[in-house]
């Protein structure tokens, strides 16, 4: 048992989905998983081990912004040795030619969170992507003729922007889509 | 409805309390309240409305950081006219007086956050409490002989800190505990 | 002595008030005080001791900005063993509903200052008024019908701003006034 | 002829590689193209076109640090068409099992420059390679059995740094070497 | 009269120098003018007009710290039309061979103050003295053999540190000497 | 041999002069030197050592920026004892009656470049001239009728900026010109 997660030892599997919405994360165990086993309901953030095509894999929600994920996924690799962490979820699209139901792969995310202020004092971290598993997504979806993007994310604080315009210098840098997490996941997972 | 919540207008009370843990959210709904009703289940985010000596009075699981926090407090203020937000929460003590238990009133909020560096570039905004709503508080404790204390909190995005040592400078400065959204309800309800 | 106070130990009372400029300290002093000391003069920075209703106080120009009144808050807390610091002064107006004569109680200071960038990097340390003094300012107002405000202020390097309409970000975030020195006052009496 | 190329327009392939040294352009086109012509010989910052299997490319020199690099950068694709560019170049491991000869596809690049402090005030962009040329490039790199690696590299002003241990904390966030140029290239294209 | 001098327009040279401490002004005024006339005693801050060898000159106490210099050189240029700002006033030295009695010329003035966060966003302005008073003071100072030195200071807007050892980065990279106002002045005069 | 430079100690003069261009490298040491040797062709970017008037003397290329011409003063003053940087080279003019073919002497180098954000955390470095070499090539000037002018000068890591209107701030703060070394070679020469 970790402190927000009241799972014991091997009650989690070495890859870990990571929805922002507990409710999606039971979604996706109910719809994709054999013998599933929900292993933690602290906070209502719930967490979920079954069988896909064989194999254990696990989905835990991780709540809305870094500040939470961040509790997750620390735990999840301190306390249950998980090994491979992947970020599902919505975003926001700041291109037009990124679509809904386009599927975008984060290469690296930027983002106007505060976390890397104390770790790189006054430099710029670029939290990014694991090559191994995006290499595996990008070519698993172009033999199955899926649409996929990928580039850099923006990882806001802010669901909600003071300046409506402010969108607009991420999307002139090619940033494909606003998110809330994936800054950080990327960072502690480094 | 909003998008994070599903309540209709007029379902929400002006006054709210906002625990981060929804289950907590339950427990005062359950513990404190009468002819309770649940508001809001999505995302598992508890909201409920009920009656405390004849006043309506709700209470809302924020989430934990001030990302998930700013998202429940924007779409409270903007879509249910809530007027009064009030943090509920524990919080770690950063100082030796400030015992389990003991009740903290946030004066002002520091913070680690980055959610002011866009705001107030290269300047420091210092969020505050409504003062009116502080002293009620106090002044009620104080006749009530209950233990608080008021000053300085510290809001941080890292739950999990790379540096242990890193709250001694908060503690040096007089601190008085650490805790995940105060910064960031103080600054927008501003 | 100190480098900047001429003052003998025991000169000094307990409680100082602290208005910028020594021409008010002395009217402080001549108008409210019984039993005047003038126990400084160097840099013409003018300090008084006296009783007020039976109580020793002592009142101390401190120069206009955080550097000088830092210079004089450090040395009365250091040599002279001062254990109050109030700050009195004249501040500028950000908001429609404090007007002239009114009384704000600065509950927090956000600033424009340097001060902190080196003690706090890249975080915000909210400079945060003793809640002690807070509180018996404010009931003592409420008994007495003294209309004060309390809340935000702004702490400002540029008594002359370059842009005149950088007052309203500040204003917009709620901040009731503007002034020089009560984030440094407030950070070095942490 | 832009300012600091002296080619006409059509003498410059839509797909160029950047090598820091002009000598070593120099050799590239000398080694792998065929009907070279030399382009550029403005400061000395040597320019290639030929063909490489019957395909136009070009090679130019950048010279060392992110300023010289942007220039040509800029010029190549402002004044002549260019479409890809590809930085090719040495650098320094900061991981032990980054050797001598092995090849780092740089997915996006961490940086100590401050191009991007005044483009995204107070955020972190994270300058990212196109996917496309990263794919194609992992993928025959992986069918020809050649040992690359992907991921963060980080690009600095300081060929010398004064402190010698600077680089920990960057291969403890996964870096996996740095250079001097990527995280400009990989800005301005984007 | 601006707000803080009670002078006439006619009553200041336009050509002032400024020390810190008032008392300092009187003395040099005392010291080395004829015909003196004081034209402030608002706030103490005393400001004294005279000729020396048949100029007119002016000395105005400036207080401590760029805050409150700021307020002095703005009204001096903005109201009475001054001309020429010379800073006088003592400095701690950063150097071994600087010492007391030693005059320095500041070329420039490093500084920890925020006043250039906001003007000059995420890079760095260096306040630079006027280049034909210095060569003046320097020429005239070699033809009489007395010992100036002239090069870079530090303008801090803390006289006592919190660490003592802060002083030792900026004497390594050749700061002569440390003092409180001359960024300020070489800022808005520039 | 340093890592950049190919020549043997002593091949190198005690006073080096530093243009950006090394074709201008060639053309200073071929118009005004005599007994020329060339003592390093590594990246093109060629030395000259030869006398001028009997005095030996050496011209180097830098590159352009600040990385590149960090490179090379470092390995100059570290490897070969290299005592006086002297930078020549054009600037862009921001002023008025700064005109084509003038001579600026930079006092001192403001910058957008990050080289100091790690040196100087939050504060900010003037970097200044050597004022013995400036007093002698002012006073040189001036007994020959030259028309210099010397300040403050920008050096900048963006030959090409995203906003052409940028220049005017620095304009209006008494910046003479812009160019890209300066406040490097500044820096680590202090």
């Amino acid at each position: 048992m970790s402190i927000h997660i009241e799972a014991k030892k091997g009650d989690i599997a070495s890859t870990v989905l990571l929805p922002g919405d507990p409710m999606r994360a039971k979604w996706i165990a109910e719809t994709f998983l054999e013998n599933v086993l929900c292993y933690n309901d602290v906070r209502g953030m719930l967490g979920f081990t079954g069988s896909f095509k064989g194999k254990k894999i696990s989905v835990q929600g991780s709540g809305m912004g870094i500040p939470s994920a961040l509790i997750y996924c620390h735990e999840l690799i301190t306390d249950y040795d998980v090994k491979r962490l992947i970020r599902v979820g919505s975003a926001g699209s700041y291109q037009e030619d990124v679509h809904i139901r386009d599927i975008v792969l984060a290469m690296s995310a930027s983002s106007t969170s505060g976390i890397n202020n104390s770790r790189f004092i006054n430099a710029d971290f670029s939290p990014t992507a694991d090559f191994g598993l995006l290499l595996k997504a990008a070519n698993y979806a172009n033999k199955n003729n899926l649409n996929v993007k990928a580039g850099n994310v923006l990882t806001s604080d802010e669901f909600y922007e003071d300046d409506p315009e402010s969108y607009k210098l991420w999307a002139s840098y090619g940033v494909l889509c606003v998110e809330m997490e994936a800054a950080g996941l990327y960072t502690i997972a480094a």
